[in-house]
């Protein structure tokens, strides 16, 4: 079985690559495992400390059809497509973000179509797909109101994957993201990225600015949560998703301030201090379009893992940084 | 003030250019009528009957970026963009529609950004949008899922009118249009061209095919009423539609049994028994998607003008054809 992952020298991705090496196998068509003998990652970024005989690396633009068409073949059976331009980018370059969030999502899309075989590709879709007055009830079959050209970008392509799953052309799977919250490593231009940063840059000793108001309340998932749920999303039968093929991931709603107890009663009072409150505008109006909360009932009957307290996934965060 | 009407050329476009030449003002920003200058129509075929000095006919792909950018520029104050690929040849031919019905819309879009004065764009949506388990309670707010890739293009160019709309790139109005009925003229490759066909054809002493059965729900607006809405859609403040530029139209919710029944009494059953009843298990397929009503309560409320039944659509018919 050939892999491909976009995006697989970030944070998620080579989450992901290393996962699925590990366990060497991802289900066939017919349920039964079968071994993953080759992974390509994708990515403008190379991921050379990544090594092992079955990767491969392709360090490119993924909307250069060049790039995409070289990496995907009739030979591939599955895509993990995590390549995007995030929130906060996507919003400050609207070029950039239709260029690498919707044509090369079109690109993969076209090359699957072309190689003819319907390959299974799961797609990082996202929470910002919502936007306007977010609520609790939000299921899957609410309408995406993006108030953000990421969230547009994204619900583009969920409606397009869709299109090309009905007409055979892929077997697609998409996944809408919760914030993903401990990442480690630095922040990014994600609007979300404070999320991550108020627990991990503390816990590293460092101080970390919160720019919205404690009561804002977050859906996040684990980075070991969002990996667990794509290989479940490939695995899954295509049955099983009906008519529609997105799926809001299960996310645990919590609000900035429980963020920061949390962290309190894992790490402490001295480190919780290192946090201060500064409210940025433009980042709690992005956080304010999202929900804090949604209906996630048809992931959990999909089987998809979620987490358990948020504090698990501080602790989890802490355990891998020790390693 | 400046007006470009894509696919003015067609059915609706020309019957649109005609009532925009007659009125001969649209509403400018400030809410005043302002007087129209010039109407330039941007379609494959060309209109050449359509005939007044302030019409320009530009008879070129709606694809190609020259007749797109040649069309829009800093002065054009409204465009309606009406060109596009029908069900049925959509569904037949995948890159066609993607071509006309996503691409083409993008190139519009992109000319009003690049022309930066934030034009207003008139859409023409459709009720394609819908699919699946349809039903009567589908909201402006309800998620699109097409069942047909002329939905999920639709669709599609409906999130980025609304994302290039919060932008300010655009003035975006997006009109959802139930299927029109009754069209003059011949049959296209429109899923729903028996809705005119069986009214049309035996008035005019031919034969006709109804291809769905019976008690098939459809949602109907006469051409006029289609119309009526475009130029109230365009007429209307911005601040009115709120975040949410996508308008689901008022229809008639009418069975195809009523339909029939309505033009037995203008027209008498001589006229109904040229009608045959064939099912035709694609055309019922796409139908059966598609809601037969949905709750326009919100267009309403904006003002959006609909009809009073569908035997006074016949008799407009009747009435525009002996002229």
């Amino acid at each position: 079985m050939q892999v491909v992952v976009t995006g697989g020298a970030g944070f998620i991705g080579r989450r992901l690559v290393r996962q699925l090496l590990q366990q060497g196998t991802l289900l066939g068509l017919d349920g039964r495992p079968r071994s993953i003998e080759r992974i390509t990652i994708v990515d403008a970024a190379a991921a050379d400390d990544l090594t092992d005989p079955r990767l491969e690396h392709v360090v490119g633009d993924i909307s250069d059809p060049g790039v995409v068409n070289g990496a995907i073949n009739p030979d591939t059976s599955a895509i993990f497509h995590l390549a995007a331009v995030v929130s906060g980018m996507a919003e400050a370059d609207f070029a950039l973000g239709m260029r690498i969030n919707v044509d090369a999502s079109r690109l993969i899309l076209e090359a699957c179509r072309q190689a003819g075989h319907g390959p299974r590709l799961v797609f990082a879709s996202s929470v910002a797909v919502y936007g306007g007055a977010p609520s609790a009830t939000m299921r899957d079959a609410t309408a995406p109101t993006p108030r953000t050209s990421y969230g547009t970008q994204k619900a583009m392509v969920e409606l397009l994957i869709n299109d090309y799953s009905r007409r055979g052309y892929v077997d697609g799977r998409v996944l809408r993201l919760p914030t993903i919250s401990v990442r480690p490593g630095r922040p990014n231009a994600a609007a979300s990225s404070f999320a991550s940063g108020i627990i991990r840059e503390p816990l590293n000793g460092e101080p970390a600015v919160c720019p919205v108001d404690p009561e804002t309340t977050l859906l996040l998932l684990s980075p070991s949560g969002v990996v667990g749920c794509m290989i479940h999303g490939h695995d899954m039968p295509a049955e099983a998703f009906g008519g529609n093929r997105v799926v809001n991931l299960p996310g645990l709603s919590v609000t900035v301030r429980e963020m920061v107890r949390a962290l309190e009663r894992v790490a402490g009072p001295e480190v919780v201090s290192r946090i201060r409150w500064e409210p940025d505008a433009r980042i709690a109006k992005f956080v304010a379009n999202w929900p804090g909360a949604w209906d996630n009932s048809r992931a959990l009957a999909l089987g998809f893992p979620g987490d358990q307290n948020f504090e698990d996934n501080i602790r989890q965060y802490i355990a891998e940084q020790s390693h």
